[in-house]
C-alpha cells in the first residue's frame, strides 16, 4: 500500500467564491503513482466545504441562493458572542459537506460524466487548506 | 492490499424513488474476497444520494416531504436557463449526501442493527450507476 | 496493509448532547500503530451524527437551534405510526452527515487548527456505538 499527501491552498478574493478542483485532485493521484484506491479530499477549515456537483453557473447561483435561505448571515447568533461574525459560514459548510472520496480506477478518477468536484468558501480572502490524501496500490 | 471495482445501474420507473443497496454492497464485498477495509458506495450522477438510514417506509415518506419542503421543485432556478428542470434533485442530493463508506470487518459489512444503505434518485427513469469501490486486505 | 477497529459507545444523559471524540480517535490510530493511511468514523445508530466543526459551545448552541429549525420535533411525522417519536432525530443526523474520514499523517490525525470530531446524539439516553476503522500502513 503507498500513501501520497498534497495540500491546495486558497485565498478567495470574495469572502463567498467557489472553486472548482477537480484537475488539481487528478494532479495529486499522478503524482501519487497509485493505480487502484481511493482520494480524500477535505477541508481543513471549518467554513469552508469540498463537494461533487455540476459545473454550471447558473447552478452554482441556485446553490448559493439557497445556503443563504437556510442558513442565513446576519442572524443573531451565540457564536458572535466570542467576536466571530460567521456562523453561518459554519452551518453553510455543514449543508454541502466537507470532504469528499473519490475513487481511482487505472489512475484515473472514476467519475460520472457530470462529476465535478469543488471547493466551496464560505469566509475566505484569507489563506485555507484542502488536504488530498492518496491512498492504493 | 487489493482493490476491486463494481457498479450498480438503476433506471427508475418514477422520477423520485428509494432503492435499498445493502446486499448489492455487500455482493460486491464477497466478490472481492476482501476481509478487514473499507467500502466506498457514491452516486455518479449528481442528481441521486445514497445514504444510511432506517428500513421503514414511513420515515421514506418523511424524508420525501421534508425535502421537498427545504429544496422545492417548480421554482425559478437559475440552472434550468440552461433548458434542465431538475435544479431540485441537485439540492435534495446535496442534503441526503452523495456517497457512504462502509467498513469491512471480518469480511462482512460492520453496520449498526438498523443501518440500511440506500439509493435516492430525484431525476430518475433514465440509466443512472452508482460506484461500489472495495478496498483492503 | 493493516487494519484497525474500534468501537466507542456512549449513552449520553440527555436526548440531544454533542460529545467531542478527537481525542479518542486519536488513540485508536494510536493503538492501530499506523502512520499513514485513513480513519473512518461512523456513527452504527440511525439517529446519531459523526461531524467536525468548531469546538465552541455558542456555535454548538446555534447548532442545535438550527437543526430544529430545519427539523423540528413534534411534527405528525409518518414514522411515528410504527410507535416511535423520533423522526426528526433521523433527520437532523441527516443534515449533520454520519461518518467522516480523518488522513492519517505521521502517526496523527491531518486536522486543520480548528478542525475537532464531533459525536452528536439526537436520541440518547440509551447505548449507542461509533465504529472507527484505520486502515494504512
Amino acid at each position: 500500500m503507498r500513501a501520497h499527501t498534497a495540500y491546495l491552498t486558497f485565498t478567495t478574493p470574495a469572502r463567498r467564491q467557489f472553486v472548482r478542483i477537480t484537475d488539481d485532485v487528478q494532479r495529486a493521484v499522478d503524482e501519487s503513482g497509485i493505480d487502484e484506491g481511493m482520494v480524500l479530499v477535505s477541508a481543513m477549515h471549518i467554513t469552508a466545504a469540498v463537494y461533487v456537483n455540476d459545473w454550471e453557473n447558473g447552478l452554482i447561483h441556485d446553490f448559493q441562493v439557497w445556503l443563504e435561505k437556510l442558513a442565513p448571515s446576519g442572524l443573531d447568533y451565540r457564536h458572535h458572542q466570542t467576536g466571530e461574525d460567521n456562523a453561518d459560514a459554519h452551518l453553510k459548510r455543514t449543508l454541502m459537506g466537507h470532504q469528499v472520496i473519490l475513487p481511482i480506477t487505472n489512475g484515473t478518477l472514476d467519475l460520472g460524466p457530470w462529476e465535478q468536484v469543488f471547493y466551496a468558501e464560505f469566509d475566505g480572502r484569507r489563506k485555507k487548506r484542502v488536504v488530498v490524501k492518496v491512498m492504493g496500490e
